[in-house]
């Protein structure tokens, strides 16, 4: 029987193996990443969602490694719940693993983890894997991919990568060592499928320099830039404008100030001492020296950007002249979030600029010319798209047939599909069942789908509740108590009479029922319903105890 | 003194002055469309928005006319809400006409409600105003913008338009219209802001004529289009490129039927008799001689393309080789649910076709460079932007100030604020309280922040109840009953004891206070509280009730 190789791309939500790779050879498991995702719109209350590797917990004791491609959160958010399970180190170059740190010191696990850090180009043999990481450009510095050495073949990673030729640390992608993958022999290509919808070439972080310099010029009053807090390429960027045109540089936000001084402290980042000021400090400067760097790009409500647009922030407070930079893709979901924090900011006053009218943001992603690149560099004999929703991983399969794949060779899989690879086999096994898990508050797991559907419903029409007080003989002790919220102002003129026509139907109800009758509660809640959605139109969730 | 004309743009929610737009000289008011607003992701349970019209509640007599550019829901939705309030005639064009029919039918007011049609290019005298609709071109057919005369001076309203020289139904803008207001000299313009931020020139209609005509002729299987009910246009496209190629075509989704029939009886839509099947016949023909048209392009769950993509359709189901083709724009905030229609499809094997990877749909509204054309066409004295969200205006003026209008002949002004133009003077007034009435289920009005508050909460962390009921002396007469919902499912491993501990809080906190406290419900409701957040790290609303 030939050596099996399994692959199992697992949750997040939506993307599919875009936060945790499983990749497993007899007693011997890599995991590559340990992301979370945001949750949608619809989940309600939910605060983050992290990968199900209940498939991992079966056989934790096997993992040798976590290995981590960059210091984004949905790389390395998942990491201080998975470390809680998982006893094997953690592998990632300087500055990811500076970002981690950071990460399992707020979990309470810092010291707990073993942390081995590597440079790309190193070589590290993990059980029988040999691990090889290659430099490529995101985002956010000091990425990396992997090729996997494993003994069915080698397989090759991405990561999330862009071909950028000029990116802002000056550290081009590793053509090199590709191309020494390929002459090798690659068997199977994991490849980031973000923008596979997205003809040509993404531009470089070049040209935001640019539009950066062009801004810069231009503002008379002071300039606020939101980006996300690990975006360390754009706090350079931002910094180097800020230098050339003589402003003092003031960064906000408590996880992009900690950011920003571990990034300097390791290197990644230069920007001279006397230049950074507080956010207390800002409002003594004249206007046009200086900058402030903030998160918020989403337009989270509660963010530094949430709390300037609306007139909420402790230190500052935005004023016609400003000029407000929003230097970040928005998030598909996050649209209105957005676009009400650019209404409000320009209600102030403020020259609002965001990716619409000025190249202030590029993707940190592959489009289709560079993922056509990819596959011809490393030629694999097999191809797994990943790091996309299913629509993203459909159109990089289609890019890889073209590019002479055959549809055998391919896999356009779902989280949680375990993959079987041979030599010259590629086969598609079951789906585990789950998916991804909860975490709301500090619990973790015990929000499934039931509770998630009584929030919707919650949330659609409030509730209404009456508590009934009987007597010994029956009797109504006294008035029916009625508790609602989320249904109606019962104070408004459209809803007058409505509290007392509830108090009359359960009344009416309780006189034709026996007391003590089982069914006394339901009866009243039905006829409650009925009531209610004559009256308004509406359900709520009604709840009657006769006690 | 000067005479004095005041226009209002109204309600909807973000949008400015799309949704209504009152005019008024002296004793005599005008409103411009009625429509209504979807609600944002964050909007629990709220079905529609209209208009806050209290400001014409308090004139009601003084409306002359409800002028109506074109049949989207946007600027009709809220007929059948206003014309309960108003007893003016509705004045459209005749396809208009029909669609506001359909919905006046739906509720109710069929016959009860004055209807004037007219055609582009007339000229309607009404009290004061002369009103004169002109042809533009946007999605849907026989749409107007109206030149209307005042006696402070011309006004001309565009109504949603784009410059397209070659729309479906061949008839292109007005433009004489336009360069005749021009000479005669016009006062103020007010102008569709949508595409502001959209360089270049929206593309023409024609282009989707091509993508349908490559998709019919490649595909082998059903071809399935989603699209708005009332993108009339779009229905002839496929209709023509399903005669082209032989296929039937089946109309699915109530209103997009009804409003098939109507324009069909009116002579917008032109297809042959023999061609339109049932959808229950569907199965009856071969895979490649069949196409269906059918409502949900934003991915609505309950819409036909939400029940197709869940498997929930009662005559259609998915099958590998059909073609999906969503023709739509994805509306912000709707783009996580198409995103889920997408994956869905894909997963049963439909290939399937959108905005992003073909031109299976344009923009109904100019661009950037459209916009100069038409306030270099129209060469106004004084710019009113609307149609947008506050950034698209601010672009829209900015637009305006590049062509030479000064900018205190520009007013980039938000809902409900009233507009004071004299002949040679723009006034920007005070803004009317209030802005937009949330409609849910059949009650309007009943709804406000704080419901919505509560709301938010409930589908936040649910809600935890307690009723308690002691007997004379104070003592419990039986254990006290727990209702919750939305908070946690207390049947998980992680909730163990949870319940336990809560009845256990409940009873030491009533050993405490001493029975008719009035404080009792509130001790323990603190105590409860307090109780759940350490167990869970959550706040659910808690209500506690002694009896």
């Amino acid at each position: 029987m030939s050596k099996k190789l399994r692959i199992v791309p697992l949750g997040g939500l939506g993307e599919i193996g875009k936060n945790m790779t499983v990749i497993e050879f007899e007693e011997h498991i890599l995991i590559v990443d340990a992301g979370l995702m945001f949750p949608e719109n619809d989940m309600l209350g939910i605060d983050l969602i992290i990968p199900d590797y209940q498939y991992l917990l079966d056989k934790r004791e096997r993992v040798k490694a976590v290995l981590i491609t960059h210091g984004h959160e949905d790389h390395v958010g998942a990491l201080p719940h998975l470390m809680k399970e998982i006893n094997a180190p953690i592998y990632a170059t300087p500055l990811t693993m500076g970002l981690i740190e950071i990460k399992l010191k707020e979990a309470g696990l810092a010291g707990k983890v073993s942390m081995k850090t590597f440079q790309a180009g190193d070589a590290l043999a993990i059980g029988p894997f040999l691990v090889e990481p290659f430099h490529v450009a995101h985002s956010i510095p000091d990425c990396v991919g992997f090729g996997i050495t494993t003994p069915v073949g080698l397989v090759v990673h991405t990561g999330d990568y862009k071909f950028d030729h000029t990116p802002v640390d000056g550290w081009a992608p590793d053509f090199a060592k590709l191309a020494e993958f390929s002459a090798r022999g690659v068997l199977c290509l994991l490849a980031d499928s973000t923008n596979a919808e997205r003809p040509g070439w993404t531009p470089s972080e070049a040209v935001i320099t640019q539009a950066f310099d062009d801004l810069f010029k231009r503002a008379e009053g002071r300039i606020i830039v939101a980006s996300f807090a690990s975006l360390i390429s754009r706090i350079q960027q931002v910094a180097n404008a800020a230098a050339k045109y003589n402003r003092k540089l003031a960064i906000t936000g408590r996880s992009m100030r900690e950011n920003t001084k571990m990034a300097r402290r390791l290197g990644y980042l230069d920007i001279p001492d006397g230049m950074l000021i507080d956010i207390e400090q800002v409002n003594k400067y004249p206007a046009n020296q200086v900058a402030v760097m903030a998160t918020g790009s989403q337009g989270e409500p509660t963010s530094v950007m949430g709390r300037l647009a609306h007139g909420r922030h402790r230190n500052l407070r935005i004023q016609p002249g400003d000029t407000v930079v929003l230097s970040a893709h928005t998030i598909p979901g996050n649209e209105e979030f957005v676009s009400r924090i650019i209404n409000r900011l320009m209600q102030q006053g403020a020259d609002v600029v965001y990716e619409h009218i000025a190249q202030v943001h590029v993707s940190g992603h592959a489009s289709r010319e560079e993922m056509k690149l990819m596959i011809n560099l490393v030629r694999p004999r097999f191809f797994v798209p990943i790091h996309g929703e299913l629509r993203h991983l459909v159109q990089h399969g289609k890019i890889a047939q073209e590019m002479g794949i055959a549809a055998d060779h391919i896999a356009v899989v779902e989280n949680g599909t375990i993959l079987e690879l041979t030599e010259d086999k590629l086969t598609v096994g079951e789906r585990l069942p789950g998916g991804y898990v909860f975490v709301s508050g500090e619990s973790v797991g015990d929000i499934d789908i039931p509770v998630m559907r009584d929030r919707e419903k919650l949330a659609e029409n409030g509730f209404f509740m009456v508590a009934v007080s009987l007597d010994e003989k029956g009797k109504v002790r006294k008035r029916p108590r009625i508790i609602t919220r989320g249904f109606a102002n019962l104070e408004k003129e459209q809803a007058e009479g409505l509290l007392e026509g509830a108090e009359e139907v359960v009344t009416r109800t309780l006189s034709i029922y026996q007391a003590g009758s089982e069914v006394l509660e339901t009866r009243i809640e039905e006829a409650l319903s009925r009531y209610l959605y004559t009256e308004t139109g509406r359900r709520p969730l009604i709840y009657v105890i006769v006690q």
